[in-house]
């Protein structure tokens, strides 16, 4: 083995990482950055700043998690102006590990590969909700990541309707908009069932937009507890308009839990598709 | 079927109630009350007579938990005045959940079967400990319930170590001694594999003494280490005394995970059999 070296970076004198990220959401305000609040974001970037001893550093992410949205596999990267690290990935996450507070955790610190980036090269993010049914509550150990739902749920019916959403649509009817930015998006996978007494989504897509995941997991709650019927989520989709009948899931069933990169020669050319994508027209909505 | 009546009780007017609980036991001094300390046994016993407009109720557990170790399957039991309760299960699992705190929640609510002792009937308890070999610590969302190791320990050693502690022997070695109580107890199960990222011990014993789990997970944690060779644990053991090189682990990484009872019709001799076992001399221990 050589020693680690920090390789001269093409853009500008920075070296970019790779972070692996995990966090409990209950005591966040969110990924994002605001003033007043605490963050992810802000937490991640004062323990670099701490430990690398910079006067800030910047993070940017795969998925931008709402307040009380937790995280087992969320991924972010950073530049930083070269010799600011030695290289040494594993002395950097424990150093970190020993800044962090309880409640967000490191679980890899990597070089980023040529044309890595965190929020554009993804192929795929997959998120987890979870249910549980039990009368009395849940497990008082996963109250924090699992909601209480009390009843039990139609998990046929909610299956039945999950796979009319599959493929390649415009999600506007699910999606919080902003001006300018598609909301066409391909859902890979939308799947309910039942693990060790709990229910639980997988949703897997290419991204998800603004409130997409949890406005999904509402139409499939309504359609669960028989207030409407299998094929209505797929209704509200065709309408491409944001409902008020839609209700947004709360956040704390949902879990960010991986981001899906491709191999590394694909890096550069996924994140420049996607870029071009997410400028794309939004195909008629408005 | 016919409406669920409350049975005479032969013994003084009273019903007894099986309840089953869950907690996370970061939040609490343990189960048994103290005065000016928060504990499960209090919170559950103020639930009670709160929903059955008792001045007090009075519950019995079958594992004493410390102060920061967890539950998903403890049993307890409570003896009611005849008429206090209407007999309906599922309503009172309702109306405690109403008013338990998030920490604690009931699992089942049932009419105790004749001869059932929640302390004395049980034929044997379960228990989980978690460890995580994470050099950067453990996911944020298992942080209440797995202990943060953060060096890899050695499962052979580990393993081939617990087998030499099973079956019945004096345990006064690995167990904090009280005055006339018996240290023998019968170890069905000691064994220790990866699961999902985790070490987990798995415990089975007719009973555990006070400390016992826990200090025989500290002994298997000096094997997996490294620090002691395989045979020392059984060393200890044969030793009989109590010894300050023996670490009792963490509470927060120990979990009850489940209390088993004979078939009814066993309740009342197993009851009597354990008592009589707990009463007998501790064989020579001093």
């Amino acid at each position: 083995m050589t020693e680690p070296a920090v390789p001269l970076a093409g853009d500008g004198g920075l070296v970019r990482l790779r972070l692996d990220l995990a966090y409990d959401g209950t005591d966040f305000a969110g990924w994002a950055v605001q003033p007043g609040q605490r963050t992810v974001q802000a937490e991640v970037e004062a323990a670099l700043a701490t430990v690398l001893r910079l006067p800030a550093a910047r993070v940017t992410c795969a998925g931008r998690t709402d307040a009380g949205v937790h995280a087992r596999g969320q991924v972010a990267h950073v530049d930083l102006p070269t010799g600011a690290w030695d290289g040494d990935e594993r002395a950097l996450g424990r150093r970190l590990a020993g800044v962090l507070p309880g409640d967000v955790a490191v679980r890899a610190v990597r070089l980023a590969p040529d044309g890595f980036d965190a929020r554009f090269s993804p192929l795929w993010r997959r998120y987890a909700y979870r249910i549980s049914e039990h009368p009395y509550g849940p497990d008082p150990l996963r109250r924090r990541d699992v909601l209480a739902h009390g009843r039990p749920l139609d998990l046929d019916a909610m299956a039945a309707a999950a796979r009319t959403l599959l493929g390649e649509h415009d999600f506007a009817a699910y999606c919080r908009r902003r001006e300018g930015a598609t909301t066409v998006r391909t859902l890979l996978e939308l799947t309910w069932q039942r693990d060790e007494g709990l229910l639980v989504a997988t949703l897997m897509a290419d991204a998800f937009c603004h409130n997409m995941v949890r406005a999904m997991v509402g139409a499939s709650l309504a359609v669960g507890e028989g207030r409407r019927p299998v094929p209505w989520p797929a209704e509200v989709l065709a309408g491409r308009v944001r409902r008020p009948d839609v209700a947004v899931a709360p956040p704390h069933g949902l879990t960010l839990e991986e981001v899906h990169y491709p191999e590394d020669a694909e890096l550069s050319d996924r994140a420049a598709a996607t870029r071009r994508r997410r400028a794309a027209p939004t195909g008629g909505t408005t």
